[in-house]
């Protein structure tokens, strides 16, 4: 029986066409970060299972993880995330470093899932990180490099919206306002996160089995969901308008306003999974029909540092996948052409594929990509094979061309031919560029 | 008890300052594949462990992977080479890609040995392989790339040894001028391969432990021992220089010092590790006395697509280390000076931050990469930073400047302090560049 050719289930290879999306995503990535300061980091994709375990996930760890022993017995875990990683490595050096410190990375993570249509079991993830900025300066500097990615997708104000809140709001708007206890408060946060994906009245009955009689009574339930709908935070009442977080929000949508970012917004409901973070919080939504939901996000997490045993170090950060990325490119039109990374397919009549060397590393000396097709084919043959690959320019080299010096070349797009040196061809391949 | 901020055993935390290095190797690797015409493709890191039990490699399997069974019962193992990836992804589109195909990867391997001084248990590699071409222009075209790759790098041919040898000649020894049975052909192999690493003694004795009484008495080893110090092809005894095998190496030697690669020799004991090897084989040595040992190498594999069920493909690749081209560069100082990729280093005075960015938006429309001291520090804590990232211009932007609209550019490397509009400041470091 012959091996299968698929990938292990779940897991995508990225065959030349798709592995030019991907580096064209990463590009634009790479770009705006270092644009912003930022210096590239990477991690192991395996970590010490301990890692993942802090913060308690694990639940997470248990059922949507790739965790094993390895052969001396050590559990390790592939990487779920990038932000346990980076706060090792930050807490690892906390006294050498110099702050503020900006650090990006793509890595590739993997997540247990059963598998299902559009979902798959690993990602490459953008990860952004600012430490130590305790001011909101630093989540003004977040956002922005946010908004500045999706501006270079070229992307329209009217394609997504940002969506902002804070922690320290959340839980004063349940542990003061509404009144829980601190366990109880955590799952109607943990609910709240859900709160999109449920029914208006499922999300009513499963909050009002968080609350005591004495709660249900004294309007609780119904003054709860009255902020949570909130996206002004003129409509919130009174007692929240007064909290020192609120004063944040207000400083930061009115900066990023100005500053050109009009499809910004508050939403009281906005919590963002992960239990580590601490202030504010905000998320990419893509308004296309299609697909409508949140795209990304991130926020501020002050403690994580300090799990590893040393001074907390106050940072923000936000992580973007690639597939939510892709799908958002796809849905609004977005991706660029697909054109090939080679500039020039050669062509050979005969076997001569030694004797055309020297001809092809001039075009090579010049700056051109060359890919010379040294199958023996027909030249016929050969031509198609360029077309096949999306490559623009076709190149004769035969043995007369050897001794001419003269040489033919086709341009695949216009149908238009030329003749003549390799330096007179090169810039006729310069002139129909950029 | 608070988390260890140590990365897992035998893998590594890349800080900025070793991603630059990474980033450095990773951009000569591409640039000069794509400038061959070869395209980037991706495979994941997770594959069926039954891709790896192909070709007899049970005990690398057991002993050298990390294997483990996901959470549905499936069998898994961390990428160890890219080889089996590559060929299962060309096997699955075997009739729709179009021949000759360049393909070049750069992943991340794993493999599980005890840690030891020097000795990873993950590496990056980058893969480069030719689908399509049975001729040895195919071996010429990837020789000439490993060269290129090292000339690239500025490595002097001094500093570096091309080894070439053919499987087909080492079959046609083992078998047919020594005499042994495939299986004893095949446990010949393996002790050549390891030749370089035994004491000249052992090797005789293993040699011997393997010959009949007759093949002893006939001279074998004695015969076989003054091919295998072979570095000429003149040298051959008659008998093996009318096999093809050497005309093939003969031509491909001659092509290959024509083109400018003198440093290339022939070693009639090179046998690269892998069984897969079908032709010829090539292997780039490290020349400095601290290292002296294989750095990377490749050769022909004509049959492994076929192992997927599908018509066998020629095919040429080699792959290439991250940590012995590291090891190799260190040696030799040829790794380029550390410098940051951010350009500027903004400081502030006072808490304007918010109020810089216009200045700041307009340096990085010009194509800048700057980052922000946000920290609100005294300005020479901030200057401070600047120095210790590396960054070579500082630009102070206080209220003052934000009125006047001239600013204080200074150059960290000399000294020189100059001050003007973001546009004349931009000129001053252009010129500065490159």
């Amino acid at each position: 029986m012959s091996l299968s050719t698929k990938p292990y289930k779940g897991a995508r290879d990225f065959y030349p066409e798709d592995k030019r999306i991907q580096s064209y995503i990463f590009s634009v990535w790479s770009d705006v970060c270092q644009q912003f300061g930022y210096e590239g980091y990477d991690a192991p994709i395996l970590e010490p299972t301990e890692l993942y375990l802090s913060k308690g996930n694990e639940e997470i760890i248990t059922e949507q993880t790739y965790t094993f022993s390895d052969r001396g017995g050590r559990s390790v875990t592939i990487r779920t995330e990038m932000t346990p990683s980076v706060s090792r490595m930050v807490a690892g050096r906390r006294q050498e470093l110099a702050y503020p410190l900006r650090w990006y990375a793509i890595p590739n993570c993997w997540r247990y899932e059963r598998t299902q249509r559009g979902r798959g079991r690993e990602f490459y993830q953008l990860n952004v990180d600012l430490f130590g900025v305790a001011g909101t300066a630093a989540e003004f500097e977040m956002i922005t490099i946010a908004d500045t990615i999706m501006q270079r997708f070229n992307a329209d104000r009217s394609m997504y919206v940002i969506c902002l809140n804070n922690r320290r709001l959340t839980n004063y708007l349940l542990q003061d306002y509404a009144g829980f206890d601190p366990q109880t408060a955590h799952a109607a946060a943990t609910l709240i996160d859900r709160k999109k994906k449920l029914a208006a009245d499922d999300f009513t009955k499963q909050l009002a089995a968080l609350c005591t009689a004495q709660q249900r009574q004294s309007g609780v339930i119904e003054r709860l969901e009255t902020v949570l709908d909130c996206t002004e935070l003129a409509d919130l009442p009174e007692e929240l308008l007064k909290h020192p977080s609120v004063e944040e929000l207000a400083r930061l949508l009115n900066n990023l306003k100005q500053s050109g970012i009009q499809n910004i917004t508050f939403d009281a409901s906005l919590m963002r999974g992960f239990d580590y973070y601490t202030g504010v919080v905000f998320e990419v939504h893509d308004t296309h029909p299609e697909n409508n939901r949140s795209m990304f996000g991130g926020g501020r997490y002050d403690d994580l540092v300090s799990l590893f045993g040393v001074a907390a170090v106050p940072t923000v950060g936000f992580a973007m996948g690639d597939i939510t990325t892709l799908n958002f490119l796809e849905s609004h039109e977005l991706l660029p052409a697909d054109t090939s990374e080679t500039d020039v397919y050669v062509l050979l009549i005969g076997d001569i594929a030694i004797e055309a060397q020297s001809a092809i590393q001039e075009l090579r000396a010049l700056g051109l990509r060359v890919a010379v097709d040294i199958s023996g084919r027909k030249l016929g043959d050969q031509l198609k094979t360029a077309t096949k690959k999306s490559i623009r320019w076709a190149l004769t080299i035969g043995p007369d061309e050897l001794v001419s010096g003269s040489y033919r070349l086709k341009d695949l797009h216009s149908g238009n031919e030329s003749a003549g040196t390799v330096n007179q061809l090169h810039a006729v391949i310069l002139g129909q560029k950029g």
